[in-house]
């Protein structure tokens, strides 16, 4: 399959509903991805099984507080420059790309990347959605290191070059994205063709087109498309796909504590009965009606428009926004004992265990 | 010249005299140093004008909150670790090391690796005392990368190896101190035989026993010893040297602040008629008297015990305790306007300029 010019804004609307609130906005790298692939052509979008098994990948993307996402100007050149850095410091060039995240921009700065070089980017990534962290990655759960990763700036003048620990990696990348304007370009998790089949969350690119394509062509109110969500849903690598809640944002916070967007969403709904109030760090957590949970990590929560069924990230919620909030059952593979323990309730600070969406109280459909 | 087991206490005392608070307590690396050399050999003290222009030279010390250290066992195994490391990322050997900064621990440190290693240690250091961050040394100054460089923790199980602009290191290696207990061991600003010629603040390793040998042989009240340091410091590389206060701490307080130990001590004469108000962040940064400013960065400040002369580290000092400060102009190097805005009263927040200790107020001598 081919990623062209006419995908882009389904794969970015895709990204975002699959983002569950992160990934960074991608407006503007849906612009600039537009105007790279009409320079250099289409970027070849490579199922995992046709990867050599010693290629030699690597994930691309954005590490930061989306909120600054918003106000920096991202630049093809620097997910070019990046890349090439790394090549440099590693001494050996690299056979394609990877999402490290389907979410928001996430999903298209390796295919900037790739149209610059003109190299594949693999169909999937490396979390299914979008998490905070570099160690949450599907890649570091199977043991495949994030580093050597090379870091730069939205301005090009800063580089870093790291080789630690994933959690050492995460706390230095996240102190450089803090010093230079909330968010970097990182190259991280380089592995073999081997390794990457070995745990990477297949086809979540092709899904994400055909999510967004499924957004606009029934475009409409959120509990009209939920149906046909469902139904996108069933034929995929996710569980259950419920519509969770419909209302009115009545109360919106949000600081950057640490380099991550913190904050909490509340929505009451339209007959005022009820409260939803959801926990957000970079991404949507926790999903509890009225002290009841209904949906947590590494489950999905994603927010879209009550009128359109638009996707929105966290840093676009706004007070008065109708909106109407869906919860869907993660891939099999976030539900091991292995990978909870490293993307579960409590491994964001939350004082209970996971529980799957399907067996909490049904949501309002 | 030779660092053999009997030069260790003097060189720690003087050390600790010229970290200005910081450095490191050298308590525990004096006790390594006397294992190491008895098992090892003494290490030869290299004047930088012996070292071959090619030779590979560099830095190791310890980074973080010197409180921290005074609860993390150091073990040799650290440095020879941190030492292999550096040399296995950048694929060369090294010919000698260097101290970053001469003060407390981490004018031991070096001798400690060395030992183990066979290597000489260059007669100098990058500071002349001791700063907070890797940015103020004189290599840094006069243009000489920080990276790469790799961190190693105190339990030698993780390891962080980096290449950045000075800034960026700094604050990658500070993350990764505070992420491991604290403080951690670091190669940095490896450079050439050449380089460190034209950088290196040269002859504070023997300055600094020399220091250690005049307090211990001069043993006593620290206004008696007085005289006999100026007379040391006079055909030193450093300017004038004042008493500039005695009296007793009346107050002390110290926080770890962004991997710092940040705080004031405040010392009121044995008359209760004046008050001495020093601001830490890890060394002793500004002194002033009601108000009066007495000496500043890059200036040294000095505390000892009022009755034994001994040099007090910042993380030392306690309630009660009857002490003396002194003041001593910094090498001229630090007085030109590029140290200046690396390591003047305003590059650690101040809102004042640099003005030499020899124009200020003069201390109660």
């Amino acid at each position: 399959m081919l990623i062209q010019v006419e995908t882009l804004d389904d794969l970015a609307a895709g990204s975002v509903f699959l983002g569950t609130g992160g990934g960074g906005d991608p407006y503007l790298n849906t612009l600039i991805a537009r105007r790279i692939l009409a320079e250099h052509g289409p970027v070849e979008l490579l199922p995992p099984a046709e990867l050599a098994d010693d290629a030699f990948v690597v994930g691309i993307g954005g590490v930061g507080a989306p909120s600054a996402g918003l106000e920096l100007l991202p630049a093809a050149r620097q997910c070019a420059h990046a890349l090439r850095q790394f090549e440099a410091h590693v001494g050996r060039k690299v056979d394609a790309l990877v999402a490290v995240e389907v979410g928001g921009a996430n999903s298209l700065i390796p295919i900037v990347a790739a149209a610059v070089r003109g190299l594949p980017v693999v169909d999937g990534d490396g979390m299914g959605r979008a998490f905070p962290e570099a160690q949450m990655t599907t890649f570091s759960i199977g043991g495949i290191p994030s580093t050597p990763s090379v870091a730069v700036d939205y301005e090009g003048g800063s580089e870093l070059f790291l080789q630690a620990a994933a959690l050492d990696f995460e706390r230095a990348i996240r102190q450089f994205a803090l010093s230079h304007g909330g968010v970097v370009i990182a190259t991280e998790h380089p592995m073999s063709g081997s390794q990457l089949k070995r745990t990477i969350v297949p086809g979540t690119m092709t899904f994400a087109i055909e999510l967004g394509r499924t957004l606009r062509q029934r475009s409409g109110r959120a509990e009209r498309i939920s149906p046909h969500l469902r139904e996108v849903f069933a034929g995929s690598i996710y569980g259950e796909f419920r519509h969770l809640h419909s209302g009115k944002i009545v109360d919106v916070s949000s600081r950057t504590v640490g380099g991550y967007d913190t904050g909490r969403v509340t929505i009451r709904s339209f007959d005022d009965a009820q409260a939803l109030e959801i926990d957000i760090r970079n991404e949507f957590l926790v999903a509890r009606r009225d002290g009841q949970l209904l949906a947590s990590v590494p489950d999905l929560i994603t927010i879209v428009d009550y009128e359109t069924a638009v996707p929105i990230n966290a840093e676009r919620l706004r007070y008065g926004q109708r909106v109407t909030v869906f919860g869907i059952g993660c891939p099999p593979y976030y539900r091991t004992e292995r990978a909870l323990a490293a993307v579960g309730p409590r491994s964001f600070g939350f004082d209970f265990d996971y529980r799957p969406l399907e067996q909490l109280s049904e949501g309002v459909a």
